[in-house]
């Protein structure tokens, strides 16, 4: 990414092992999230940068300390790269690993770290961060193992961070990737009812596809009264807020009872800040952040792999690494809710 | 409460039932909060007002429509009267009740509701939010029946809020009636270290005798500081916020791991705000507020009956009604944790 709406495919050398716990992994597909479109539609003082964090693929060399990975296999990539071993790692939460490093960024020897959208990637970490898919990985699921790349991941995030659970009601706000992926979560951990927030005919298909019991085109204070003709006068038990809206996390707010709880997983990106006292007043509890991916992915990995869930779904629209501007494009004028791309 | 540091014990007609739900109840012990030497200190432009949230007592009346109460009942009051019916009850979190209705203020019908801190007291929603104490009660579990009234419940809140289960490393902040609550709280539910902070040597005695694994005396920076020294450079797991300042949330939230959760319960008197961006970055959960007392109550009291918990034990001054002014300067001017009241 060069600037507003300038994504450009270079030609790079083919990365080289730095260190002897570095892999190299060649990308099966890769793909563009919706918090690339950020600095796609106002690059401002950017600097040029590698893009993506999300992909699959198969292991093309390893240093000489790597043990637990071997040429050929078939892994995932966490959009966040971890330790596995510090305190936050250890808990769970490898998004705020001590070491956590990211795509296109540096790593701790500031060597910098090369994007998923391309062909051959070195990563620091590998060891701790890849998953490996066990035996061999049909083409038909190469979607759904993308999406646990983040997406899978982030909507599962909100819905763990708001205690989702059986007989709970559900409101989802965002109709992206992340929001349809949470309505897949909220449904997967038995919400009796799963109220999916959006206005597009395209994305409320999908989320009814994912377990949406009910959509809400409503929005503001519009949706909040739709949401209380809709439950009899009550109110939501939780709400995934997944845009990152000061508008958004207002909503999710509003959308919930007193005692109820909001999990947050869209980067803020509006008012800084959360009113304690309404928290207080109403008891809502409020969590979140970017998803441990590497923690969660086991766990979805298994139903993806017996095909209890396909949250490669959510892509509706698949391109050749070639065309990665386009995917942008498509992206950004909403003629698609997320594009795979394959090198 | 008539003014800054301006208590005063007035005879009262005593109260009459004036709907067909109310309850009459006689008072058997009754406390002072901290939170009551908020307005005792600065009363401001307050209003004269009648005092006192906290009370066990006997059913001396009941409404021609109770059917759950009878004359002699022993029973504990929450701090807040709640319908027991509304989503939020149903849910657990009768603090935010649709009708929720507090000692010292004015029920639907807009009668004055009595203070706690008298000898009869007229009870709206008396049904759905006393609890019944079964049998014959000891005159040695008074303190403790009275402290599931507010501190006891409000500390467990902390710790439920907070999420604090079996080996988890937990914080608390405050060393008042509540944050020493919190500690008997997070462990006994099964937390593994319980890091009380705390510079008042009486309190620290009565941290240790709940449960409190280490004392921290540091405030601050340096607080955090001694937190990692103790933890071999890590943070806690989950911490319990029972002041309300803006320096104890800072101190709450500067204790926990990436990944954390802190449960709050001091009423926020400091800053307006938490800042979501801090809590996205470090993925960190905030809940809390005013505890549901009636929905702990049973499971707590059960406890209590048994001997396996004595919450009453933050109770180190005890002084007859009369002596209410004197329990207010007492607790103001720190020579007691908190003081019983009996008429």
């Amino acid at each position: 990414m060069a600037g507003t709406r300038d994504i450009r495919l270079e030609e790079r050398p083919d990365p080289v092992i730095l260190a002897p716990r570095d892999v190299i992994v060649r990308v099966v597909a890769a793909c563009v999230c919706g918090s690339d479109l950020w600095g796609y539609r106002d690059f401002g003082n950017g600097r040029e940068r590698l893009m993506g964090h999300e992909m699959i693929g198969t292991i093309e060399q390893v240093g000489d300390d790597v043990a637990a990975l071997k040429v050929g296999d078939f892994v995932i990539s966490p959009f966040s790269l971890s330790d596995g071993s510090c305190q936050s790692c250890l808990a769970g939460s490898t998004s705020v690993c001590d070491h956590v490093t990211f795509f296109g960024s540096r790593d701790e020897d500031h060597h910098p770290v090369d994007g998923a959208q391309g062909e051959l990637i070195r990563m620091p970490l590998g060891e701790s961060s890849l998953v490996v898919v066990p035996g061999p990985v049909d083409d038909a699921l190469i979607p759904h193992l993308l999406a646990l790349s983040d997406v899978a991941s982030t909507g599962h995030h909100a819905a763990v961070s708001a205690h989702v659970g059986p007989g709970d009601v559900v409101v989802v706000v965002g109709d992206g990737a992340v929001g349809l992926s949470a309505v897949l979560a909220a449904s997967r951990l038995g919400a009796s009812r799963v109220i999916a927030m959006s206005r597009h005919a395209d994305r409320q298909a999908v989320a009814r596809e994912f377990g949406a019991t009910d959509i809400i085109e409503e929005r503001g204070e519009d949706a909040i009264v739709a949401l209380r003709a809709l439950l009899d006068g009550d109110l939501a038990d939780a709400a995934l807020e997944c845009v990152g809206t000061k508008e958004s996390m207002e909503q999710a707010l509003g959308s919930v009872r007193g005692g109820g709880r909001v999990g947050f997983v869209g980067v803020p990106a509006g008012g800084p800040e959360l009113h304690i006292r309404e928290l207080f007043d109403r008891n809502i509890t409020v969590g979140g952040g970017m998803a441990p991916a590497r923690a969660y992915i086991p766990e979805l990995l298994a139903e993806v792999l017996s095909g209890a869930i396909k949250p490669g779904k959510v892509f509706d629209l698949e391109l050749p690494l070639a065309e990665v501007a386009e995917a942008y494009a498509a992206m950004d004028e909403r003629r698609a809710i997320k594009v795979l791309l394959r090198p």
